[in-house]
C-alpha cells in the first residue's frame, strides 16, 4: 500500500511560530524523509467558510499568505502537492455521502466540535456546515486515501470520527476506503506553543503571536516583552522552567550549537534551565538568547517568503498544478466510492443490470 | 425572468395513484400548458439515500420505475428534463456552500423534518444527511433557478427554508439566486389521497396503494374492498361522503362524462352524493362505479408505462440526455454561486486580484 500524507491549514490568518513547530516543521522533516509517496497539503478554504460564511475576503485573502508560508518553511512543490480545497468539487459528494453513515448525536459527542462551539460562542446558532466539519474533514482525508495524518493532539477526536466513517462505509458497501493514522510531533514542547503573553492559545485577535514573516525587530520586541515566570523577581531568586514560555520556546526551537554561537557559559539547554532554576540568572539575559535563537530560526523562512512574494503569479500556478492533481486523485476515489455504491448508472449503461 | 418548474420523486418504490393525483398529473398539466420555458423532473436518489444508506440497491432499483411512472403519465422528455440527482455533482457544492448559512437550530425548528424524524422513529439516531435534507433541497431547486415548484401542503416549510437561503445568500454575497415559489394542487382532494383502507397515507408496508402499473383486476380487487363510511351498516342507511376513502377517489378523479359512460341514473358526483347521503345508496353499486372511473384513468398510463418497458435502453438515454442537460444548467449557477462569493480564485487568475 502507498504511504499517503494529507494535511493542511485554514486559511483564515497567517501562520505563526506555534504552526511551525506544531506542524510545519515535522512535515517538511515528512516531506524529505523520502518515506512518503505522496504528500498532499491543503489550503482549507471551504472549511474556513463553515464559520466565516459572512466574511469571505478574510479566507480568499489568506490563500496565497498560507501558501507563501509553506514555500517559506520549505515545502517543495516537487515533493509535495499544495492544493486548495474548494476547487476539488469531489470532496463536496464525498462529504455528501458520508453524512448519511453518521448521526447527529455523534457530532455533537465529539469533544473537539464541543470545544469548538464553546469557544466561538456558537452554541444555539452554529452554522449547519459547521455542525458537520468533521465529515467533511473525513472525505478530504479518505479522498487522498492518506495513511499517516499529521496533525496535534487535540485532533484525535477527527481522526476517530474519519476511522469510523471508513468502517462504516466499508462495511456497508465493500471494502473501498483507506483507514488513516494519526503522526503527532515527537518533541512534546511542539506539541501546543503558548503566546507570548503566557497564553494556552495563540491568536491574531489577542496580538500574542509571533509570525513566520516577522521582521527581525519585531521578533526581538515580542521575545523580549515575554511573559515568564511570574514569582521570578529578582535575580537571585530560583526561577520555573515549567510553563515558563521562555523557556517553552527554547525547548521547541533551541538546538545545542546555538550555544556555542551565541552563549558560551552553557553547552546545551538542560544547563541553562538548572542554572535558572537555581537563581541568579535574570530573564533578560534567557530572552536575549531566545531572541538570538528565534531571529537564526526564522531568517531563513523570512528571506524565502520575501523572494516568493516577487513571484506571486508563481506561486498562483503551483496552487493550480497542485489542485489539478489533487482533483485527478479524489475523482479516482470517488469513483470507486460510486461504484461501491452502485450510483455509477451511466457507466456501461449499469442502470439495466 | 424565465418561468421555471423544478420538482421530482424519491427512488423509493413504484408510485401510485396518490402520487398521480396529488403531484404528477397536475405536472403534466402544466408541461403541457405551454406557460414554462423550462421544466425539471428530478428522481432524487442522493436524497433517498439519506435514509436507506444501508440499502443503495432499493433506491437503484426504483430509478427506472420511477422514470417509467413518469413517462407514463404523459410527462414528455421533449418538453420536461427529467434527470437523476446524483449525477449532478453541482448540487453537492451548493449544499455544501448553503450549509454554512443555516443553523442546527433552524433546521430542528423545522416542522416537516420534526414530522419525519418522528414517523421513521429516528429520534436520537438521525443520519446527518437527512437532519440536513432541507438544505439540499434548497440547492436542487435554486440550481435550475426554479420560479415554481408544485408540491404538496406539507412541503411548506421546505420552501420557507429554501427562501431563507436565497435571502441569506443574495445579501451576504450579493444578488445571485432565484426566489421560488410553491405551486399548491388545484384541486384539494388531491392534496392528500388516503389508502383504499382509510388510513391517511399511502405507503407499500401498509399494503394500501393502488399503483399506476396496477393490472385491471387487481385495480378492481382493490376498489371493492376499499374502506368506506363504517356507520354506513344497511342500503337504506344515511351515508357520509366526507373522509369516506371512496368519495374522495371520486373527487380526484370523476369527470362528468363518465356518469354518462357507466352510471347514466346521476349527471354528476354531487347528485350521486346527495343520494348516498340521504340513504338508500349501497356502497357496492359506488365501487363499481369508481371502478369503471379507474380503469378509464389509469388505462392509457398502464399501455403506456408497457410500451416504455419494452424499450428500457431509450428510458436510460432519457435519463442520461436530461442529466446532461440539467448538469449544465446547475453548473451555470454553481459559477454564478463561485463568483459571487469571490471562490473562483483561478479563473481569470482572480486570486492575485
Amino acid at each position: 500500500m502507498k504511504k499517503v500524507i494529507l494535511t493542511g491549514d485554514r486559511p483564515t490568518g497567517r501562520l505563526h511560530v506555534g504552526h511551525y513547530a506544531g506542524s510545519l516543521k515535522e512535515r517538511v522533516k515528512l516531506q524529505n524523509s523520502g518515506e512518503y509517496d505522496d504528500i498532499y497539503l491543503m489550503i482549507a478554504d471551504a472549511q474556513a467558510l463553515t464559520d466565516n460564511a459572512e466574511h469571505p475576503e478574510k479566507v480568499r485573502q489568506n490563500i496565497l499568505q498560507v501558501a507563501l508560508d509553506y514555500l517559506a518553511c520549505g515545502i517543495d512543490p516537487n515533493k509535495s502537492t499544495i492544493f486548495v480545497q474548494s476547487m476539488i468539487p469531489e470532496l463536496t459528494e464525498l462529504t455528501f455521502y458520508y453524512m448519511n453513515l453518521v448521526t447527529v448525536s455523534r457530532v455533537q459527542r465529539n469533544p473537539t466540535v464541543k470545544a469548538e462551539i464553546q469557544m466561538r460562542n456558537f452554541e444555539a446558532s452554529i452554522p449547519v456546515g459547521f455542525f458537520c466539519y468533521p465529515i467533511s474533514q473525513a472525505a478530504d482525508i479518505t479522498a487522498f486515501r492518506a495513511t499517516a495524518v499529521p496533525v496535534g493532539e487535540d485532533q484525535l477526536p477527527m481522526l476517530e470520527q474519519c476511522k469510523e466513517i471508513v468502517h462504516k462505509f466499508n462495511s456497508v458497501y465493500g471494502e473501498t476506503l483507506t483507514e488513516p493514522q494519526i503522526i503527532l510531533p515527537s518533541n512534546k514542547a511542539c506539541l501546543r506553543l503558548p503566546g507570548i503573553d503566557g497564553k494556552a492559545k495563540m491568536s491574531k485577535s489577542l496580538g500574542n503571536c509571533i509570525y513566520l514573516a516577522e521582521e527581525p525587530e519585531d521578533i526581538k520586541k515580542k521575545v523580549m516583552s515575554m511573559f515568564t515566570d511570574p514569582n521570578h523577581l529578582r535575580v537571585e531568586d530560583p526561577g520555573k522552567v515549567e510553563g515558563n514560555p521562555v523557556f517553552i520556546y527554547l525547548d521547541a526551537f533551541c538546538r545545542d550549537e546555538y550555544f556555542a554561537e551565541f552563549w558560551n557559559d552553557y553547552s546545551c539547554l538542560d544547563e541553562l534551565k538548572a542554572h535558572y532554576q537555581r537563581g541568579g540568572l535574570g530573564d533578560v539575559k534567557v530572552k536575549k538568547f531566545l531572541n538570538n535563537v528565534m531571529q537564526e530560526e526564522l531568517r531563513p523562512i523570512r528571506e524565502r517568503r520575501k523572494e516568493w512574494e516577487n513571484h506571486l503569479p508563481d506561486v498562483l500556478d503551483i496552487l493550480k498544478e497542485g489542485s489539478k492533481v489533487a482533483k485527478e486523485t479524489a475523482a479516482k476515489t470517488l469513483e470507486d466510492v460510486r461504484h461501491s455504491m452502485r450510483i455509477d448508472y451511466f457507466t456501461d449503461n449499469n442502470l439495466l443490470k
